[in-house]
């Protein structure tokens, strides 16, 4: 999507090999038009994919999850990363390690709001090791769903999530892949 | 706003005298269409306000607060619960005690995305003790900026974060106020 990678070239800072810090745009300001034009370009290529739901994990893949929702007409639900006082009953729970973040935390899905009539798509920020997306996953099938996709912003695709997921046969449509990062320089897949 | 009103009665779940469950369309899973009007009316209510950024806390207000930004044709920037590794340097922080949900946390904004030609309007899905709404006005404050006001989705007017919100100075709008909350029992501020 070259709306994003324009603005991943002309805003995003690579730190490092590893790094890229996307938070003018994506993960600490946002902006509404460009996610509504994420959205728009998810709806379109998961169009025929009979999505019920559109999942996401807490908080950077809300905004463009929630746009994502909207031009496909059905609702959101974010996966929460703490189960709070007010969510509990009947859950399905699993645990994430990020990587990237150095940090573990519970995912937790309330099986009230999906089941096994539900298509659902999974949203997310950025695509690495693929640990987040796989929990997506697993928690999407404990309330016995059905996976049209996985949709990603920016995909590492030098780290080995893709292909994990490519691995299990989905579909994994990455809007931004970058094939190499390091101080100063970012990469695409060409 | 009679469509939140509705929702509320049609969905909300009070638990006791303190708690409303919204899971099914705010906190868990979220309706898209019911954002975008919500966005629509907050954007309504600021348009002379002079804003430049909408502020919200992760997670449950980015959905509204950022159709209220696309609305208001400005960013949106999303207060983190938690400092990432990726987000360091320039930032201001402070501490959030909430009471409803039993928890105290670190609230960080950074500095580059706000500064002192700013006009924040901040956007909750809760005011309950107003403690939340407070830390952000005080992150605000500490870059400099101007508060347009406050906009709620569901207030607890029986609760004192109004009042407090209101002593200093600032426009409180919130789209739906409770008067009364007991198990099975909804009842507005008429």
């Amino acid at each position: 999507m070259k709306l994003l990678e324009d603005k991943i070239l002309a805003e995003g800072r690579a730190l490092n090999s590893s790094t890229l810090k996307v938070d003018s745009f994506i993960n600490h300001q946002v902006d509404p038009v460009l996610m509504d034009a994420i959205g728009r370009e998810f709806a379109c290529h998961f169009k025929n994919a009979g999505v019920t739901k559109v999942l996401t994990i807490e908080s950077s893949g809300i905004a463009p999850a929630v746009y994502t929702a909207m031009h496909l007409n059905v609702p959101m639900i974010i996966l929460k990363k703490q189960t709070s006082k007010i969510l509990n009953g009947n859950v399905a729970q699993t645990n994430i390690t990020s990587f990237t973040k150095g940090t573990s935390y519970e995912l937790t899905l309330s099986l009230d709001y999906v089941n096994p009539s539900d298509t659902v798509l999974i949203i997310d920020d950025f695509l690495a090791n693929g640990e987040a997306a796989t929990g997506a996953v697993r928690l999407a099938k404990a309330a016995g769903a059905k996976i049209a996709g996985i949709g990603i912003l920016i995909e590492k695709s030098f780290q080995k999530g893709r292909q994990k997921l490519l691995d299990q046969g989905y579909d994994v449509y990455s809007l931004a892949r970058i094939a190499r990062l390091d101080e100063g320089i970012i990469e695409f897949v060409k």
